[in-house]
C-alpha cells in the first residue's frame, strides 16, 4: 500500500515520524509492504512553493491509498494580511478529495482520567463517535469583505446531508443503534434542512436506528454533563469543529484524539485533531498517541486491516496503562518524550 | 419604574412570578415604586394573536424601563412546517430594541459544585463574564430555501463589532483588565473582521486592557479545562450561544445563570439563559434562581440600583448556602419547589 505522509508544521513532523515508525512495525509483523512518500502542506508548503497545497501534493494524495497528516499552521504564517494561510491547504485537500465524513472517536482511557477536567465517574464507559460533515457549510461558502462589512455564507444541499447521515447511520447500526443529530433548527434554515433530511434518511434507510435531535447549545452542555448517554453524534462542519474539541476534554487531552476523513473513494486522510502546537515544536515532547491512533484508523478504513488496527489501538492502551504518559497527561510523574512514548507502543 | 413582564411559555410563568415577588420585596424594603405590567411573547402570543411578538408587546417594551422575560418555546409550536415559531418572538424583540450586548455572568456557587460535571478544584475562584453579540451574525442574516439547498448568511459590520467590543472592554476595565475575544479567524471572513476590529478598539480605547484572541474550538476546550484563567469573554452571536450553555456547566446548572441584554438606550431585557423546559412546566419544581438573578441584573443595569442588585445576589447566595436547592441541584437531599426556593431568597 502507498501511504502519503504530510508532516506539515510545528509538531507535525515529530508526531508523524512516530506514527510511521509504528506503521513500519505493523508491516513487518504482519508481512505487509507499506511504501511511504512525503509531501508538503501548510506553512511548510507555503515556504517552499508559495502555495498551501501544491499541485504535486494533491496529485500524490490522489494516487495514494491513504494520507497521514500531522498538523498545519503557526504564528509565522498568521499575519492578518497574509495572502495565503496554512489552514487553506488543509481545507483544500479535504475538499479536493471529497472527504465529507470526519470520524472522531472519543473513548477516555483510564490512565488519562486524571488529566480530564470532568469528574471521573461521569467518564466510565464513555464511547463516542462524532461524525463531522467536513466539506460543506460555512467553511466552504462564499466569503467576502466589502468596505466595512464581512460576509460568510453557509449552505447545505440535501445530497450533502444525506451522504454524511448515511455514513453515521451505518456506524450507529454497527454500534449501539443510537444516533444523535445536532443542529440549530430553531434559528438556521440550513439546520432545518439538516433535521428534515436526517429524519427521512434514518426513517427510510435505518429503521433499526433510534434518532434523536439536539440543539447545538444543549449538546455543548450534555456532552460534558452526560457523555455516557450518547453514542454516534452527527453534525455539520462548524458545530462538529467546536463539539469535538470540547469532547476531547472527556479524553483528558487533545493529544489522544485521532480522526479519519472519508469520502466515497478509498483514499482517506488521517490526522490527529490537535493543532501544530508551535510553542512546543522541535522539543521532542509532543504527544504522538493521537497520530498513532490515526494510523490505526488508516489501517482500518483505507487498508481494511482490522486486526492490525486493533493491534495498534491495544498497544497504545497498554502503553498508557503502563504509565507511558507525555507532558500533557503526566500530572504526578516525570513525562515521557515523543520518541519514548512511540517506543512504549512499539 | 415600569417593568414589563413577559412570562412566555413552559416554566416561564412560574419563574417570572418568583422573580416579581423578589422585586416587590426589594421595592418595599428600599422604598421604591415598581409598576409591573404583563405582555405576551412566544408560543403564548402565537396562541392568542398568531404572532410571536405582538405589536402591543413591543410597544409596551419600548415604553418600559426594563423587560423581564421567562422563556419561549415548546413542542406545541415546534412543528417543522409551522409558519411562525416562538423563538422568532425572542429574536425579534432583541433586534427591535437594539439589544446587541448580552451579558452572561458565570460564577459557580459552592453549594452547586456537586451538580457540576467539572472537578471542584478547577472551579474555585471562577468568575466569568461572557459578552455575546446578540443582534447580528448568522442569526439575522438572509435565510433561504431553494429546491434542495438551504442557505444562511452571516454578516458583521465594523460598527457592530466595535460597539459590543467597547461594552466588553469597559467591563474588563472595571474587573481584572483581561479580555478574551473568541472567533474562528482561520476560516471565517467575519471572524477576521471581528479580530481586526477588536484589536484596534482595545488598542485605541482600552490600552490598559490586555486582549487575547482565542479560536472558538480551542475556547470550547479551555473554558472547561482552565476556567479560572478567563475573565471577560466577548464573542459573536452563535459562538456565544454555544459557549455560554457550555459555561453553565461550570455553575452546576443552567438554572443558575441569568442574563442581561443591553443596547444604547436604558431599556434592557433580562432573562434566564435556560429554556422553557416544557417537560417540567406547571409542576412547581422549576429553579427560579436564574430569573431572580436576572432581576438583580435588571436592578443594576436598567434601574441603576447597585445596592439593591447586590442585596438580591447575596440573598440567592445565602439561600444556596443554607441548602435551598431545587431538583436540578439537590443530589443528596429532597429538593425544594419553585415557591419554596423563592421564599428562601425573600
Ligand atoms: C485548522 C482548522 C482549519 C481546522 C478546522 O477548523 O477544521 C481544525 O480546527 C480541525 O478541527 O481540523
Ligand atoms: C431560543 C434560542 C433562539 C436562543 C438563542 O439561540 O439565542 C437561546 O438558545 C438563547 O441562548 O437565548
Amino acid at each position: 500500500a502507498e501511504i502519503l505522509v504530510l508532516p506539515g508544521d510545528g509538531i507535525g513532523p515529530e508526531v508523524t515520524a512516530a506514527a510511521v515508525q509504528v506503521l513500519r512495525a505493523v508491516a513487518q509483523r504482519y508481512g505487509h509492504t507499506f511504501a511511504f512518500t512525503q509531501g508538503l502542506i501548510g506553512g511548510a508548503a507555503i515556504d517552499a512553493t508559495g502555495d498551501a497545497l501544491p499541485a504535486q501534493t494533491l496529485a500524490a494524495a490522489r494516487g495514494a491509498d491513504a494520507v497521514l497528516l500531522g498538523a498545519v499552521g503557526g504564528p509565522k504564517w498568521s499575519d492578518p494580511g497574509a495572502r495565503v494561510r496554512p489552514e487553506q491547504g488543509l481545507l483544500a485537500i479535504r475538499k479536493a478529495l471529497g472527504l465529507y465524513a470526519n470520524l472522531r472517536p472519543v473513548r477516555p482511557h483510564a490512565a488519562a482520567l486524571g488529566a480530564s477536567p470532568i469528574k471521573p465517574h461521569l467518564l466510565q464507559g464513555v464511547d463516542l463517535m462524532v461524525v463531522r460533515e467536513l466539506t460543506g457549510g460555512i467553511y466552504f461558502g462564499e466569503k467576502r469583505r466589502e468596505a466595512d462589512l464581512a460576509r460568510d455564507v453557509c449552505t447545505y444541499s440535501v445530497a450533502e446531508v444525506e451522504r454524511v447521515v448515511r455514513r453515521a447511520g451505518a456506524l450507529a447500526r454497527a454500534r449501539s443503534g443510537r444516533l444523535t443529530s445536532v443542529d440549530k433548527a430553531n434559528v438556521l434554515e440550513t439546520s432545518r434542512l439538516w433535521r428534515e433530511v436526517a429524519t427521512r434518511v434514518v426513517r427510510d434507510e435505518f429503521p433499526d436506528v433510534r434518532l434523536e435531535h439536539q440543539l447545538v447549545d444543549s449538546m455543548a452542555m450534555h456532552l460534558i454533563a452526560r457523555p455516557r448517554e450518547y453514542d454516534v453524534i452527527v453534525t455539520e462542519n462548524m458545530f462538529g469543529d467546536i463539539l469535538t474539541d470540547e469532547a476531547s476534554m472527556l479524553a483528558g487531552s487533545l493529544g489522544l484524539l485521532p480522526s479519519a476523513s472519508l469520502g466515497e473513494g478509498t483514499v482517506g486522510l488521517y490526522e490527529p485533531i490537535h493543532g501544530s502546537a508551535p510553542d512546543i515544536a522541535g522539543r521532542g515532547i509532543a504527544n504522538p498517541y493521537a497520530t498513532i491512533l490515526s494510523a490505526a484508523l488508516l489501517l482500518r478504513h483505507s487498508l481494511r486491516l482490522e486486526d492490525e488496527a486493533r493491534c495498534v489501538e491495544t498497544a497504545v492502551s497498554q502503553a498508557l496503562d503502563a504509565g507511558a504518559l507525555t507532558a500533557d497527561l503526566a500530572h504526578d510523574r516525570p513525562p515521557l518524550g515523543t520518541t519514548a512514548a512511540a517506543h512504549a507502543v512499539l
